[in-house]
């Protein structure tokens, strides 16, 4: 198999834009283009990538093998009606939208799951790209494009995209949300958080090898109730306590599924 | 100062009796004899360690300088009572039970804050240890003796380690549910929690830097109400669709707070 030269016009100039770019340059992809509608983040990713931009839809370079959406969701679909474009593959980077929303018959999604912010680097290696697209061979140039960049790439419709995200909302908006309850409970004793870090760093670190629910420890899964009853007192009525409660129920009922 | 040379009983043969053992005959302490009930696992940890084991209390070595029980909360108080020693120092491993449940004058907590899983390898000096004694002279023995495992030591009365252990509930046992449940769902559409990973990971150590509440990110605090019912309708009724509904609240009601 010959080495994927692509010619790429990235759309959109936020932190994906930003760091995809200069990755996919990094990578021997050739950045032909950067659109965006306002002229100063246009300017300044494409001096980032040393390539042309436009800040027109008529100045659209239209020759590219590959145009990346890097845009805020809700403008996917406008965006993409207005790339006046010739048999070309479309693609967007977004966990949550369906590919139909661009309307270009060549269209695909190209999605890095990973949190990004212009000032952090990122370790590329390490990202998982979710790929998909409407034309098999369209399929097999995203793969192998995105190949080039991590060994983690998967092959995710738009309807398992959305459970991803349903799942990513437990795995890490709602286990932050542990840590913040876990803080709060603790700056009422003026205990630092850094005395749970290795804690957390370990429990999260512990499932890269063993299931969850071969790991699950604490009372709850003990058993131990009157611990659990020593908690929710110390806990008194409201929202931890709730919180305490059902999360308990539910580690008591998952563990009990299982005999 | 002379180096620390302690002659130690260990009563259990559980996870954390199986790593703290190692851990302490790898810093010179000297493991004299491990206790348990039933032959079997004593008979591993011994041969583990090259110690003696026995199942009696009346062939408990009498003359060690530390006892430690690492049994389960419930039978500390029992075990302590069994324990006929004169004037000898015995300490528990728990996060949960007051020091005061020990029955023997000179008694302490060594309390080692972490998850303890046989099959885990485990880096000592990230783990924070929780001192605790009756005496002053043997709180100076235990926190050399933590001192040696880890840098990171602290002076926790019974309370504080209480509150402690409830916030590691939610830290630690709620936040693996979480990962529990997002693998659960991923399972229902043959997707590898392998592709959260990242996400966890970077979740966890995200916080080592900034405040758990300066980080929340997610629909609930983006109060994306279109996102969250997709994510209720997805999710259908049951114990998943409760959880989410519950927490969501929580990060609406937390967030609302700081306004």
């Amino acid at each position: 198999m010959s080495s994927l030269k692509l010619k790429i016009v990235i759309v959109g100039a936020g932190n994906v834009a930003w760091h995809l770019g200069k990755e996919l340059q990094k990578n021997d992809q050739e950045i032909v283009q950067i659109y965006n509608r306002s002229v100063e983040p246009a300017l300044l990713l494409a001096r980032r990538l040393k390539c042309d931009f436009t800040t027109r839809y008529d100045n659209l370079y239209a020759e590219a093998d590959l145009y990346i959406l890097a845009v805020k969701d809700a403008v996917i679909e406008s965006v993409s009606k207005n790339l006046l474009l010739k048999d070309k593959l479309v693609v967007h980077t977004s966990g949550a939208i369906d590919q139909a929303k661009i309307k270009h018959e060549r269209r695909g999604v190209f999605y890095p799951l990973q949190t990004f912010s212009k000032e952090k680097k990122l370790n590329f290696k390490s990202i998982p790209f979710c790929i998909e697209a409407s034309k098999s061979q369209d399929y097999n140039t995203l793969m192998r494009l995105a190949t080039l960049l991590s060994p983690k790439v998967y092959n995710i419709n738009s309807h398992q995209r959305k459970v991803l995200h349903v799942a990513a909302v437990f795995a890490c908006n709602f286990s932050n949300l542990m840590y913040m309850m876990a803080d709060d409970i603790l700056q009422k004793e003026k205990i630092p958080l850094d005395i749970l870090q290795p804690l957390i760093k370990e429990t999260a670190l512990k499932i890269t090898k063993l299931k969850p629910k071969e790991v699950q420890t604490g009372p709850a899964v003990r058993k131990d109730q009157s611990t659990i009853n020593a908690h929710l007192d110390y806990l008194g009525k409201g929202v931890s306590f709730n919180v305490y409660e059902m999360l308990t129920q539910t580690i008591t009922a998952k563990n009990t599924d299982e005999l």
